[in-house]
């Protein structure tokens, strides 16, 4: 019996240092990297050592605790350090939720022991988080196939995962039958860690290529598409992975439902809607070229947005440690928020 | 100015031979491998050296004429010969049509040479088709962009092409303002084969990821997808390169229109609807592995069906050589197909 990988993390805090696991190298090799100062981290989150929107914002907040034990009190050096972890990513808001809960910390002169105490709760409640959005959103599923898209488990989080904590959760309760991932081009974080976190821990998964994924819903084989967000606006409208969105399009025409499942901190009740998302468009050359080696033409563009946005009306149900939101809307989302 | 691939072949008969270009390590090599005997042939195709739906019903006619050479009047042999060829793939009916047009010669013992002559009319004929489409599609075009899938080119067919031809011919006519092309996962002939057609025909491509197409729509950017087939039912239903069917829901999701480009031989009155269509299954390790590195978790399955079909009520136009049909059913592409 492999062991759970439910227990995985992206990262992990060692004597002053913030270790990360490379998730560029998974499933071939498992490397951890070793930073000490936050503007390697940066370069770390833009680069996709670590992705995931909870993930990133967990591993920002331990790069502030190392721009203190770096700057030791100099609060313009790690002000400037925590813009430069803004900046890595512009697309998940988990990002600047995480460094915005450090802040005022920094700003009052908190030691770097006592940011790491910081750093160290927003890692256990996401995790905590996780395992209650898994409970709620596998209470809503009453059998049948799962659909996923890109990786929402324990290395996109702080640990056990958001839509893949669902699926965990579920598939513990025997509330699927059987799990289908996409493959998620052009980063394969479908095949690459999804189906790593979920063979281990002994749940079957089945792989399909994005293309695949309409006729898998014809032949009646999918009742949830559950998938992760890197921004939900007031609105609703829920930002993920590139692929979401026909995912969502596509359920919509088959009968399918539809999950996204985040915490509370992917929330951004200051921007209204979706339209008001910037989509971080990366190197057309993850598109272009396969394994360092160039597969199109030269000559060839690329178009190669990493996320894209869906509307709340195709959303059946936001899933927050907070509570599940059906239908979601504004109104819906300000009720989840307020806690009324 | 580079040299236009319209004019590229997928195929060419030398000194008794076969050749064909393989189209595996395309855009990176120009290989051409050379096949005196059916079974190879047979083999070629089941391993996608030559690949779409036209290309291997002319391939197949060749390999009849191979066949004749190799056995010299033993018409068992070579009706085993055809079977295997009939077996290499399922789906594409272009495949059996042309083994289906060479019968009556073979078994009336028509000698290699005039099969050749056969096979070569064949060959011509799917040419003339294409350019042919290519006016008639163009027609129905306004402006816009286009977005295509998998290579319906020259690589495909005859030369020219069927949906790649119709772009060709709005391109030249100032019809369209830009190509989009997906990548095509798994085999990506979109960025190796298209990519490449219209790179060295100077037409301007976007390759974009599967996953992003739907983006693409929402934006407002494409006026038409434009796409070949493999085989279309009596009732107008399309098989097509698996991710055709999701573009169609998405297309008509967002009021984007729908064209299926194909010549007659495409056109199967003989099987009902698109459920009766065999559905290649090809390998799982195509999706598992690539560049021949297995990327997946070991454990980890794939479901990788080769084409999906898209039913009639989702395509606006299928083009002929014949004609366009328009909201196809099972009374116009009977009209079609009688000349009525």
């Amino acid at each position: 019996m492999p062991q759970s990988h439910d227990n995985v993390r992206a990262m992990r805090w060692r004597e002053d240092t913030l270790e990360l696991l490379d998730q560029r190298l998974l499933p071939a090799e498992e490397r951890w990297n070793r930073y000490r100062d936050a503007p390697a981290v940066a370069q770390a989150i833009h680069d996709m050592v670590v992705r995931g929107a909870p993930a990133i914002g967990i591993t920002a907040a331990y790069a502030v605790v190392l721009s203190s034990l770096q700057h030791e009190g100099d609060l313009a050096a790690i002000l400037a350090d925590m813009d430069r972890l803004a900046a890595a990513r512009p697309t998940a808001v988990n990002l600047f939720w995480a460094l915005e809960r450090m802040r005022p910390l920094v700003e009052a002169g908190a030691t770097a022991e006592r940011l790491l105490v910081e750093a160290r709760a927003i890692h256990e409640e996401d995790i905590a988080a996780n395992r209650r959005m898994g409970e709620l959103g596998a209470a809503l599923i009453e059998g049948g196939e799962v659909l996923t898209h890109c990786n929402t488990g324990s290395l996109a989080t702080g640990g056990y995962g958001t839509a893949l904590g669902v699926i965990r959760s579920a598939w513990a309760a025997g509330r699927i039958e059987a799990v289908h991932a996409d493959e998620t081009r052009p980063w394969l974080q479908g095949s690459r860690l999804t189906a790593w976190e979920l063979v281990h821990d002994g749940i079957p998964v089945t792989l399909n290529c994005e293309g695949a994924a309409a006729a898998l819903m014809r032949a009646g084989r999918v009742s949830w598409v559950i998938v992760g967000s890197d921004r939900i606006a007031a609105n609703g409208d829920v930002a993920n992975k590139i692929g979401t969105y026909a995912l969502a399009v596509l359920a919509r025409h088959h009968g399918v439902r539809f999950m996204v499942v985040a915490p509370a901190s992917t929330i951004d009740m200051g921007t209204e809607s979706g339209n008001d998302i910037p989509i971080e468009q990366r190197d057309p050359d993850e598109v272009l070229s396969l394994a360092g080696r160039r597969v199109a033409a030269e000559g060839a563009q690329a178009w190669n947005p990493a996320f894209d946005v869906t509307p709340a009306e195709l959303v059946d149900a936001i899933v927050t440690e907070r509570g599940v939101v059906e239908r979601p809307d504004s109104a819906a989302m300000r009720a989840l928020m307020s806690g009324s």
